[in-house]
């Protein structure tokens, strides 16, 4: 496909979007700055500022005393009242938060979630109630203006169905629109390793490479890749599956896909249970923990189990580098307990297995968003929608406010509630 | 990294290029097929239309007579003068050809590859050769409007360089830079597997296709992947090694790349001979077509041989639908041979190991534009910065087209020779 031609609405919306994307990626930026970092003249800067500020997405402000002489550039800054509601689904538990333009967490509720009976009404129940707990607690004057969530699962592009998310046995779960019914807000739901791989490329150790593979270690292993600057989601939305890339064909351990020999097979926590030679005695997490702390404290068979399953986990690696010549390498989730533990093995597997030329500039590190990575991804999809078109985005948030005012003020529910409820406009993914 | 404000300047610039790309792909179209492909109103169509015709990029035409009432729309097509060069340096032979702009191969050159002694100055010296003489040959007032190569080897996206060639035994051959010293044109070069790729895409079986996975069998087995329409080439080029990823980690078979178990190793020519029980007795490319023949013509060994590639040819065709998924996968070069004898194994494997929703609605084929895959690849290659930036591209290349005229009508050589030459401005590969 031939991409478009581009028209003068087009390009307005581009660089109003642009000078906003900068602003929430570094905050305050002199408007000489945005001028430099965007190629266009002070003027076209002041222009785009103007029309921003004038709908309360950005303030201008004088600089803090700069210590220099002359009369320093006026800075502008994200509108500290804009924010976004950012939702993690998790193995272990749910979490939701509050989170400003610009990128600060400013509030969060966690529950643990119930390991029996986490179905889709019990989810979406929890988190729409700490959803309307954050916006009642916030500023009167502040906007919400956008809401994502990340799941432990593969999630159609189309409309935030959860497709197949094996850790809470869901197939087909709506649950994007039905999280959306419950705010009365639009909302997008993405995989927790893409968003994960979002947040290290936006805010975390991955930050200026343009090529990154992200490994997200949790019951399985997930894998988020950023070709070129941008999440490769595939044909439908259900691409970077590394965690079920075969890599062990012959005696292969059996992988919850019903196939053998996975990479998440091989170096999940029942292999490293396993390995460690406690199959039986421990299992699950807290298990997993068991062999970490035994490995630490200088317990042979542990270590050896970090060993083995670093031997994998780097013929997995060696394979990504390969496809994607990346420049970073991230290993988050469980894997940044792995990596450290086993990062010999890793490093060997990428000598013996990665083409010369490709091993040449990679770099390996762990997450450096740490636990919240999938979150503050749910937060950063959360905001593209603004990001792309604010001026529109901003005008459909209000709007959504409103009504829920209205309905507050009429004694209602925020949300209408009822059978035929209908999903809020924009709950589709795109 | 966040992307730059668009000036009036690069609006236009880039609505130029997408204009002629249309044209370059489609042929000739009508203003209102331009306009509605493109987004754009008639009357920014007729203006950029106007200047590309006065720069001699397209031509404006009566159409023929459609059989309807009414004056027909005049119809927009590329100016057939211009042309470009591209080369196919092949495991077998090398091959030139002058291709329009609009794709139809207009001439074409070809040698046997020494297979000894192939080194960088002959295979440049029978290129230059073959590039000299389809310019002499081509009509007066013809253009070269760029030049562009495939490799089999690793190219380095900066500057050309063959970085890692095993079948030629190249290590670091400045082959862009040389090849352009010997034409006086810049030259850009590619992967063969990535130019494949790029060529079915936009071409061949996976036109329409914003998502798909090409291998190439040649010697090794190379690949170019394309994500949301673009090719992944990773962080400096080198990316999409597919026949690198480990399928086979206990008993695999030895690679050229110094590891074991590659997916080229165990899908390779000598995978297949040794597995048809002909080890010792047949080798190389002509005993491995000894092979496809017996396959055919009933032999039970020949054909449990493609069995038995075809299944680690499975597990890595469905490790890169779970890794990319494509809404199609093609296989070139010797693979559309192999393809077709081990469908059922490969199709075995994909179901057996990639993850429902993934495969839902990939589907297999193998290249539509068969053996000259590689070769319109390189010409789209020449082709890409035109479609860039048409009007500056256009201008450089008349530049170093005077040039050439006068040398020549003074009496010299087409291009300067001795030992301070110069690179051709724009030998870079971007």
């Amino acid at each position: 496909m031939v991409k478009g031609g581009r028209s003068q609405e087009e390009i307005r919306r581009h660089n109003l979007g642009t000078l906003l994307r900068h602003l929430h990626r570094s905050g305050a930026l002199s408007r000489s700055e945005l001028a430099h970092r965007m190629g266009l003249n002070r003027s076209t800067i002041m222009a785009l500022t103007a029309e921003l500020s004038a709908a309360g997405l950005v303030r201008e402000e004088q600089p803090r005393d700069t210590g220099r002489a002359g009369r320093p550039s006026l800075v502008v800054r994200p509108d500290p009242r804009l924010y976004v509601l950012a939702f993690d689904v998790r193995v272990d538990r749910l979490v939701a938060a509050r989170v400003a333009l610009g990128g600060r967490i400013l509030d969060r509720r966690e529950a643990v979630r119930r390991r029996a009976g986490a179905d889709l009404e019990y989810v979406v129940e929890v988190l729409s109630a700490f959803g309307h707990e954050l916006r009642r607690t916030a500023p009167p004057d502040a906007l919400c203006v956008g809401v994502g969530a990340s799941y432990c699962g593969m999630i159609s592009r189309a409309d935030g169905m959860v497709r197949y998310g094996p850790n809470l046995g869901w197939v087909d779960q709506a649950f994007g629109a039905e999280l959306g019914l419950r705010l009365g807000l639009p909302v997008l739901v993405g995989n927790e390793a893409h968003l994960g791989a979002v947040a290290e490329h936006e805010r975390g150790a991955g930050v200026g490479y343009r090529n990154l593979v992200y490994l997200h270690g949790d019951v399985g292993v997930g894998g988020g890749i950023i070709v070129d600057g941008r999440l490769l989601d595939g044909e439908r939305g259900y691409g970077c599956e590394l965690g079920h890339m075969m890599v062990n064909p012959y005696q292969g351990r059996p992988c919850a896909c019903g196939s053998r020999g996975c990479l998440e097979a091989e170096v999940g926590e029942q292999a490293l249970i396993d390995l460690a030679g406690r199959s039986g005695e421990l299992s699950g997490r807290e298990g997993w923990h068991t062999v970490v702390r035994a490995a630490d404290e200088g317990d042979a068979a542990a270590r050896d189990a970090f060993h083995r399953i670093g031997d994998w986990l780097g013929i997995g690696v060696a394979n990504l580098i390969n496809l994607f010549n990346p420049g970073m390498v991230i290993f988050g989730g469980m894997l940044r307990e792995v990596y450290p533990r086993a990062e010999a093995q890793v490093r060997a597997r990428i000598r013996a297995n990665v083409l010369p030329v490709s091993r040449e500039q990679v770099r390996l590190r762990v997450a450096g968003l740490g636990d919240d990575a999938t979150l503050v991804g749910a937060a950063e999809l959360a905001f593209s929608r603004l990001l792309e078109d604010p001026l529109e985005v901003l005008a459909e948030m209000r709007a959504y406010e409103r009504r829920t005012a209205a309905r507050r003020a009429a004694g209602h529910p925020p949300v209408p509630g009822g059978a035929h409820r209908r999903h809020p406009r924009g709950c589709l993914n795109r």
